[in-house]
């Protein structure tokens, strides 16, 4: 398999973090694969975009901070303006509509998903949003089973929440699988 | 200061991975230092041990996996078993009195700690025997104010849930705290 370094990156409050732990977890847990997530804080991180970094890959990751990622995931305006120059020629960028107009030109593919939307039009709570994000990147790359991410979310969620978990990551996988080439 | 590089080990619902995530963001948010926080899986997580990484300096950190912690909590005999070798010379090694017996000679501080009974006794959920080990290291270490940590709990944990999280804290500060040398 291509190795794939990603970065997501929004701000504190959107789980950005948990997202790219769940998906580490299913990779290495349900997929066979291996996997290394990481958040590096400097002084950047006061009051600025949080970065989360996951490497996956079918061998060993020795350096787990992502300099150049295949996939990169905005979720503020912020975290793109910051964030786009670092994408990897040929990589994918994923932004979302409500919160990020994409204005530079970047050598990447591009693919603007209304996940908040969608997550709180048909689910109305933005806790869930992540987790759509999460199913927009598995629709578009494949890179794990849907099914091997709703073990994770069993193991973690109280299971009066996992409904909304599991409607969220299949319309994130259903906006990431619509716009992929 | 001195570098603290960390490793939080145990088994999967414990709470390690969260501990160092809020201990990182307490580190950088409220303490003006660097932290980078980390999870490698290899195939030995299937089945076995976690195991989270925290560095955390004044200086920048560039390399973010820590090879030799100098500080190590075991939360599950397997976890101990598995991570004991690693620990830095000199270094000090925490581990709860209830899950682990410490049989082997390693060159560190040793701490057994009931923090798990002490979580179970005064406050009876498990849930924050995570914070209770975060406070054990801090009442050790005086690495970060108990009050960062509380200001990074605030905003990522329910209201609701405040408290007992506060409580769990300050019995394990406590707990550190006394057997400090």
């Amino acid at each position: 398999m291509e190795r794939y370094r990603m970065v997501f990156s929004g701000s504190g409050g959107q789980g950005v973090i948990t997202a790219a732990i769940i998906l580490a977890e299913a990779a290495v847990l349900y997929e066979n694969l291996m996997a290394v997530q990481s958040q590096s804080y400097g002084p950047e991180a006061r009051g600025g975009a949080t970065r989360s970094d996951v490497v996956i890959s079918d061998t060993e990751v020795h350096y787990p901070k992502v300099i150049q990622p295949n996939l990169l995931v905005c979720l503020t305006q912020e975290a793109y303006n910051q964030f786009y120059p670092i994408i990897r020629p040929g990589g994918l960028l994923i932004t979302d509509t409500r919160f990020v107009k994409t204005q530079k030109k970047v050598d990447a593919l591009q693919k603007e998903l209304p996940m908040y939307e969608t997550t709180m039009e048909k689910i109305g709570k933005s806790i869930v949003f992540n987790i759509c994000m999460l199913g927009a990147v598995i629709g578009l790359t494949d890179l794990v089973r849907s099914n091997s991410v709703i073990k994770v979310l069993q193991n973690r969620i109280p299971s009066g929440f996992l409904d909304i978990n599991r409607e969220a990551l299949n319309l994130g996988i259903e906006l990431g699988a619509k716009v992929k080439s």
